[in-house]
């Protein structure tokens, strides 16, 4: 799990900054926040001042003669984490949480965002703008069309709306005689100028062979031959996607956060290859590597990045076909299409090839996993020693994990921003510590580590809960009952091509018989070296079916609060099933190797599948991980491991449903049985 | 459930009828079923000779100009079972499965069908047509494009395509430079000619108060309120689903097999109530029930049915905002509406508020369900004592608990054609005997009913399946899966508004388990009087979130082609769950009281979770239906009642995980524990 689900709000836990003076802050949770019904109205040391910049932009907006402007937080890509020359709506607002959209008109000007980011935007936005409390293009429309005038124009930058968001702002103002107006020169960026972050410029490399499942001319060739066999007979796949481009070809870099990309796209004709991006960051290996230098159906045209809108419509002016996957392309490509020439499915074929990984990559995933126990390993048993010292904090419990990640072989750092979270910040989703505003580890609370890595081999992300002290009945009892959630789903037997939205619930059930369940999704895929959260696998509704070879996270969670926050995450290939009667079946291969805390699995709620279940688990992970302690000579460790992986055995029941097991059981074992 | 999802195929269990003399029949299965690729070709009886009408089409696609007609297997209503008026496509094919296209071009004729119907097609269509074996609209548009010239026009009635099948094929004609042709004149209707069967003309009667949940005028202030209340302020209210116009008004009659509806529409705006039916169909009570005689906001104005497009066209040329559920609007309707104009969802307010039975629905419902379960209880003893005379067979044995559901108060009729299968022929998914051939009931096979009532006060559906002899360790086994099945979605508690496709694969894990499954749904919603497949509620991905005050089957299943079939069905109410800790939370309360056949459960599969439900529910049937039974002097089937619901005990359990259980148990009680 990470930042883009949930997004990251450490302000939720401050302690209050306290405000000398008047005007008082409203009172939220003792959250410094502004109050923008006094007057002078207060305002937090946090907040931007947005004035200027507002009138800069409506100049703009008024020589596009427009009433309003919509400024949504994407990039061109979709990325879940964006660059910050991409970051638009956190510089014209001040408000940097990373969802939420912002609309300008003539007058006035007002940010929609959920209720994790509503006390961050109110710490960060001035009185310009107005906080709506609400998500999606519906209540933004119906504001709309309360404050711009009939006839009236609504700018949008059309590289940073989805087809499926376009859609969904046409369809609400149809009728309305208001008009939805693509501009394509984004109108912040005219006003944000050379204040700007520049566009990264670091080189793009390619992964050495050792690292990749095919080659990319292999690639290219499969992904040629889908077109061939589609019965619309594309003549083109267009790839908007930084993570399709990557992966056809094994090229890597640092574009943006956590993830190994670079700007691009790709259109991958018949005939040709083109692939836009900034030439100039390429080494004359890597364009070697590329063929670029020649012209046929296997060289790479290396073309500019700032010309493929051009590009895409001058191709699609032919006799051609172009197939795209709608999920992760703009209406700014959409646009300069003739809907007769497109040929659409939600994922792209690389988004759908990828989603499998072949015997290679599988092996290369799972020996990211091994290492990457290493270094999860190495620092629970760090925490064990330090944690009743005292001396450890959640923002340098990060960095020690990081740091131990990063002395992993084939390591490239963290694959996203850790969340380090003790006691009541757990429940915090996604909550990630700071420097100056973290907590200290104690052994009266419990502790949520949800953490990944990115190596060259593959991408890790795996959370543990753990308590060093006594932890309550009812916190045993959660996490027990999120565990049986993570067993339940990860020993399912179901058949081939079950969604994962058919059989996420076995997740949540022992969590909801009690009344308890988490309010975010049960998992998702995730890639070699590329994307911590890689669709379109998982057990979301848009994602498509399991199938064999490919990997998701499990991480059922339960969240009290103000108390306590727990998430056992494990990522896990989806592998066939061995059924007593013969048939086409899957479940899951578990490829994260940390033990679970003992010391908050209340045995007695286990049923003996469970048991069972978990013992084979620990004999595996001793099985993966121990060997590669012991060559480590990482010995403390390695005894660690041996301790927290000694098989479990049932103890008393002390439920009533236990107890009718026993006498049933035991008048059965005396023979009354009816 | 019925017919509809699966239809109904009883060819396939014939007995071979063979052929004398050539040319031989193709051999499939000992069907008699057509050959064309003998000259000349080998048709058997059950051919109908189509020639002549697919000559005299063809004509009538000429002076439209249309190189293609599309014949979907609809009505104008959507409906499940279909008048014999609208049984065009049977007419025109000579195949009278209930699911499948047929096309005509000029020079060819084609049927399109899935594999429940192969069979039954070969054996019903002569040569002119082709048979496809795929389904949906792709494979017929690819047909079309290798069939009919560029520029060729394809008709189509458009009230027999609904808005998402008309937007699939224009979609999939997109760019091909072929045409969709809208025609209101139905062509088969045309040849059809006076051959076609009137439409009904019976009386439209209103049901008593007793029988209703709320009056009309109840109901269209609340439909109106939700107008009111609605972002986009409709001024009207769209009604085109048959089961629709009948519950607003609480009117009834019997157009359609099964179903109580007549044909009609509804348009109710903000200060009308428009009623498009056949006005001479209503008697002078019932119209001034309806208070037809005035004019004002709350009077229903009669006006006939077959003005409806041109009046709803009418009304759409005002400053008006139409509100339609798309599910059941044909395009028909749809076309006539300016886009501008249109406020849709997928279902309209009144199936969404139907979805929903308050308290007095409830009780009504759950009263007709008290009084099924003593027609099938009665015809189950029946059976016990008749069947092994060997005088049953399928077909009396169905006339047989029609009869005594018959006899019940309130009695309207069967709620869909009573599927009584025995032996192989369960494994026919929704076989239904006929008088002629049918298969006879035995000790040595197991016995599948799936059947409903339509009372006057509620709807039913249920399925038990039952062994009179001795099942084998496999059908124990496969049984008792299903059991576990239907438990453990029934039983399970989960979050106020989840979905019911998040939560229907409880119902098959456990026999997923062994490497089972079934291919069809695990339920659907049922009405007060209305349909025995009411959308939109139950477990499928169209289906909308479960809400207290629903009521939805419950049926999982397991068949072995040619050996057996099990299905158990149940209809259920959602209930609020009373949990551990307070949340919002729901669960079944099975409402079918029919006990399950103990001689085919496996107890050493239960859990002790299981028999507490099991028996608790055994303990529930003798509440309700006991008085009935003695009330009704019913003796014998009191006494078997008894029998059948007494409480099972946990048997020496058989399989290795519940050995360990034991284990575990026994060391536990012996203070061993860990």
């Amino acid at each position: 799990m990470a930042r883009a689900h949930w997004g990251c709000c450490p302000w939720l836990v401050l302690i209050c900054a306290c405000a000398w003076g008047h005007p008082k802050p409203v009172d939220l949770g003792g959250q410094d926040v502004r109050n923008c019904s006094t007057n002078p109205p207060y305002l937090p040391v946090t907040v931007v001042n947005t004035t200027m910049s507002l009138t800069a932009l409506r100049q703009q907006m008024q020589t596009q003669n427009l009433s309003a402007y919509i400024i949504p937080e994407t990039d061109a890509h979709m990325n879940e984490y964006i660059g910050q020359h991409d970051e638009r709506r956190a510089w014209i607002t001040g408000f940097t949480g990373s969802a939420g959209t912002a609309v300008v008109t003539m007058k006035k000007a007002a940010v929609w965002t959920d209720s994790r980011y509503w006390t961050q935007a109110e710490r960060q936005m001035d009185c310009n703008w107005e906080l709506h409390k609400e998500v999606g293009t519906t209540p933004i429309v119906t504001w709309l069309l309360t404050e711009i005038p009939a006839g009236g124009r609504v700018g949008f930058d059309p590289f940073l709306l989805s087809i499926d968001t376009w859609e969904s702002y046409d369809l609400a103002l149809q009728g309305s005689n208001r008009q939805l107006v693509s501009i394509t020169t984004n109108l912040v960026d005219l006003v944000w100028g050379s204040e700007r972050p520049p566009v990264p410029s670091q080189p793009i490399y390619a992964l050495q062979e050792a690292f990749t499942g095919s080659t990319w001319q292999e690639k290219v060739s499969g992904i040629r031959s889908q077109m061939q066999k589609h019965q619309k007979a594309p003549t083109a796949v267009l790839l908007s996607a930084l993570e399709e481009t990557a992966w056809l070809f094994n090229l890597r870099a640092s574009d943006i956060p956590y993830n190994p990309f670079f700007y691009s796209y790709t259109l991958l004709t018949d005939s040709s290859i083109r692939l836009f991006a900034n030439k100039s960051r390429f080494s004359s290996e890597t364009l070697s590597y590329l063929n670029s230098s020649c012209t046929g159906p296997m060289c790479v045209q290396i073309e500019d990045y700032s010309q493929v809108r051009d590009s895409i419509q001058a191709y699609a002016l032919g006799d051609v076909r172009i197939w795209i996957g709608t999920s992760y392309t703009m209406y700014g490509i959409y646009e300069v299409i003739p809907k007769e020439k497109l040929v659409t499915d939600t994922y792209s074929p690389v988004m759908m090839t990828k989603a499998v990984k072949n015997s290679k990559e599988q092996a290369l995933l799972k020996a990211s996993h091994v290492r990457d126990a290493v270094a999860v390993i190495r620092y629970l048993v760090w925490l064990e020693k330090n944690v009743p010292k005292g001396t450890v904090d959640e923002f340098s419990g990060a960095e020690l994990v990081d740091k131990f990640r990063g002395e992993e072989q084939f390591s490239s750092g963290p694959s996203f921003e850790t969340i380090s979270a003790s006691g009541l910040n757990a429940a915090l989703a996604h909550y990630s510590p700071t420097k100056e505003m973290n907590r200290k580890l104690s052994s009266d609370e419990m502790y949520l580590l949800d953490s990944g890595g990115q190596y060259w081999d593959g991408t890790t992300d795996v959370t543990r809960t753990v308590h060093w002290g006594t932890p309550s009945a009812f916190q045993k009892e959660a996490y027990t009952r999120v565990l049986i959630g993570n067993i339940d789903l990860s020993r399912l037997i179901f058949p081939a091509a079950t969604s994962g939205r058919m059989v996420e619930a076995f997740a949540r059930r022992a969590l909801w018989d009690a009344g308890l369940n988490y309010g975010h999704g049960t998992g998702h895929g995730i890639g070699n070296f590329l994307c911590v959260h890689e669709w379109p696998v998982g057990f979301q509704s848009n994602n498509i079916a399991m199938a064999k070879g490919m990997f998701t996270s499990i991480e059922p969670g339960y969240y009290k609060d103000g108390e306590f926050g727990i998430r056992l995450e494990d990522v896990a290939l989806v592998v066939e099933a061995k059924t007593k009667y013969p048939g086409s079946y899957l479940t899951f291969e578990v490829v994260s190797f940390v033990p679970y805390d003992r010391n908050l699995i209340d045995v007695s709620l286990l049923s003996p599948e469970h048991l069972q279940y978990l013992n084979r688990y620990y004999q595996t992970i001793r099985e993966k991980v121990g060997p590669e302690l012991q060559r480590r000579q990482l010995l403390e460790e390695f005894e660690w491991l041996q301790q927290h992986t000694e098989p479990l055995a049932a103890r008393a029941p002390d439920t009533a449903s236990w107890a009718s097991v026993l006498v049933v059981s035991t008048l059965a074992i005396l023979g009354w049985s009816a």
